[in-house]
């Protein structure tokens, strides 16, 4: 316990120390907490399943808002227990996610920047209880966070009460890595004075009234290892396009082998073109990204990296072992800020970022789905793709051509739900090849798109489609009775592929 | 034409003075050409006519960038003349707009603040001639724009020859109204230092080259007048919605009778609902908007007007002679700034602007479409409404609820082409009232934009749509077989409207 109580360095916030349960008694039905987490890392783990435990005795629900997807099985718990009436801004949970469908809890779909601005402004909130995991608390009460930042700032500045898990697993050198800077009010506020990506403009931790901090929790238990699969041959021959695209573009005197601050979405095609750049010549590279996966720190052991912003680490559990066991090695490069400053248009916007981000399918427009399988049923949320793509200098969407076996073409007609419109969409990257769309019109867009990009199964039925689309003219030719048929088949008949010639 | 040499301040550059034809017997084919003119304002009005009179004789292509709309017919003479090969960022012309869609000329369709940068990066490019309207070129060599600036700084720094267009018909005492700011390249600019919609960040001239000053010549024409219609009784209910939404912001603490920087977009709808304020409590208001219109000089004339930035200035013909007929009555406030920094990301979001745009049809869900009739034919391109709508405090989009007496529902089940995402749209108005989706998730958007927003003929249809859809599950519940059955019964049948029950 002696060791447990040299993490709350503030003397007065020693005697807050409760038990998880007695913390998830404080909740209330109908209220609203905020959760620390993003991308499985820093989250919240004792008071939630506290909470969740409850709810084999007792009914009610509260809504829940985090950073983005929360590790530790706690969407899935929250999800089974039935007690969510509202999530946002974003998941990852294959439970939760089927609630979300069925409409049994309500998920609202946020770009990973608006969140904060939304609690600021009270559009959304009020918060009742900020649960955020630490490292520790600072001798002035800061809240000094773990593996994420997210929203946690926001959380705890709105929030009426705060509980903070201190999380014994977490290393004190965590401490000194975060930079918490808050915007301020909209129309009040000044310039966000960052102008490198390892700029640092804030405090290492987050500022709280200590009045406002009702109890104190210890746990010990490490963050969820990602779930990212290796590179394969397609994610490899992704990652040589687009490498072989970068290259034209320094050849082309837009970019130097320094590249651009790089942004990776998370997952495994994303981590495995940069890990593309592990053995490259490209080098000096700067990272100002959500998360950091795996791939950033291979890039780190290879010496391509200057620097590596974020606003959440997650890693395979091997890699975890490695990176936090010499974090030592780690440290100096890297900043975490709050998902606001990580993907804020104004930062995006003037450092220039070369942004990677996954879609879920692309149309021959350069339209993007980032959420909805066929244009319905929600898989994670949009994230921090809009916040990057919209203001990137290169928006870059990757997918594989083709999934579930060749039934389904990840290049549609017409995207059954627009996350990306075309106008934000700079490069699309299949392992076929890649298409540039910037300051192509629709119709020249087109071929490209089904020559480069669209599996060799599938092009026949696309350019029939088009060719259909032509006759009935305009800046974006369609067929619309047709438009979503590839999506109808692929539910009536199980594939969208059709022999050419047969599309009624 | 002593009078007119007095325009040409900067002793070296009166040699220049060419005719239009000389000008524009310059120009080859293949050529770019960056001609000033945003919204019908401040465009290059004597070398565009003379090219074209070129093309009786001569056949040719050039690519035409601007900043919005041209006036003065160009645009209808341009695409009637057929020697347009490449259109951007935006067109309002009907003979234009039909070339585009018969696929007869390019066009690509860009977020407003999005061109300087294409240029800046040399992705779009090159501008062989930039071509701009000048009240007078200073002694220093600063050409001094008209009535908007649009993309004329950009073209200016990066083409390789200017000429420049004095137009006698523009007052000297428009000089000191403009704002040229450059952000310089990304990754090595500074944030832009505009805290306030009223603050001046750069010079009052775009500042050029003069050795790329290639010839000057003298035109006498005014901007052509703008055609919107005056509020009409739907317009005004329009406008008393969006009223009733402000004051219920005000009682609920989030805005006071000063309101929040305020973003008008182009044409009738947007222009009756800011002529609404002049009877309201508001006051002490701020615009920042791409255009002011008619309406932004009642205001001022009613004493409702703080300051109002903007990107140009676009009048009917009697406000025309009002305006700039006593134009020390509006000088003082009146701030005029490239497209760039009036449509910035980083200075929507920052100042938290109230962003008003039309929508040409939304749906169920929130999804705007601005652009595409019938998912397929353009009509007049995006514009700056994404630059807005993505960072405002408040994205609100008006339309009527139906159109061509009733065949057209403005509300549908999914929007044919989309433009803004359910993540980027706040409020969506129409003459039947207001629905605020701020926080909402897709299934609790739908009953309020039904009974709010969709035309009473429409409500049962609509709702027959959702409960179908609403079998089939989801985030954003579809029957994608006949998610746009409204739109080709359109086309089949000369309406939207259907007997309920009888939807096959």
């Amino acid at each position: 316990m002696e060791t447990k109580m040299k993490r709350i360095k503030h003397p007065k916030l020693k005697s807050l120390v409760v038990t998880p349960e007695e913390a998830a008694s404080w909740i209330n039905d109908g209220m609203t907490l905020g959760l620390s987490g993003f991308t499985k890392a820093g989250d919240a783990k004792a008071v939630p399943f506290a909470l969740i435990k409850r709810a084999e005795t007792e009914t009610f629900k509260v809504n829940i808002y985090t950073g983005a997807s929360l590790g530790s099985d706690v969407d899935t718990a929250f999800a089974e227990a039935g007690i969510v009436g509202k999530r946002l801004p974003f998941q990852a949970d294959p439970v939760m996610r089927s609630k979300i469908n069925n409409g049994d809890m309500l998920f609202v779909d946020q770009h990973l920047s608006h969140t904060a601005e939304l609690i600021r402004a009270e559009v959304i909130g009020p918060i009742d209880f900020a649960i955020l995991e630490a490292v520790s608390i600072s001798e002035d009460g800061f809240i000094i966070p773990t593996t994420s930042v997210g929203n946690s700032a926001i959380f705890a500045e709105h929030a009426k009460h705060i509980i903070v898990e201190i999380n014994m697993a977490q290393p004190e050198i965590l401490e000194g890595l975060h930079d918490i800077y808050d915007t301020g009010k909209q129309g009040e506020r000044q310039p966000i004075p960052l102008t490198k990506p390892d700029d640092r403009i804030g405090t290492t931790g987050i500022k709280v009234d200590p009045a406002k901090i009702k109890g104190i929790v210890f746990t010990n238990q490490l963050d969820s290892p990602s779930t990212i699969v290796a590179p394969d041959a397609e994610t490899k021959q992704m990652a040589d396009h687009l490498l072989d695209f970068l290259r034209l573009e320094i050849r082309q005197g837009r970019l130097t082998e320094k590249l651009a601050p790089l942004q990776s979405g998370i997952g495994s095609v994303a981590n495995a073109v940069l890990h593309g750049m592990v053995d490259s010549e490209f080098t000096d590279l700067d990272i100002y990204s959500e998360v950091l996966q795996d791939s950033v720190f291979d890039l780190i052991d290879a010496g391509k990296v200057r620097s590596a912003s974020c606003c959440s680490i997650t890693l395979s559990e091997d890699k975890m072992d490695q990176v936090f066991g010499n974090f030592e090695k780690y440290r100096d490069k890297i900043i975490m800020r709050p998902q606001e400053i990580s993907n804020h248009p104004e930062i995006i916007r003037r450092l220039g970022l070369i942004s990677i981000n996954t879609a879920l399918e692309f149309d021959i427009y350069g339209n993007v789905n980032s959420t909805h399988v066929s244009g319905t049923n929600m898989m994670n949320g949009i994230g921090g793709s809009g916040d990057f793509a919209r203001n990137a200098r290169l928006a870059i969407f990757v997918t594989k051509s083709i999934a579930k076996g060749g039934k389904i073409s990840s290049v549609v007609p017409f995207v059954s739900h627009v996350d990306h419109t075309e106008h934000d969409v700079d490069i699309v990257v299949t392992e076929q090849g890649y298409a540039d769309l910037r300051g192509l019109a629709p119709r020249e867009r087109v071929p490209l798109i089904i020559e480069n990009c669209v599996h060799p199964t599938y092009r026949a039925q696309m350019w029939e489609y088009y060719t259909e689309a032509l006759g009935r003219g305009g800046q974006t030719p369609h067929v619309l009775e047709k438009a979503f048929l590839w999506h109808t088949n692929l539910k009536q008949q199980g594939t969208m592929l059709q022999e050419v010639g047969q599309l009624v």
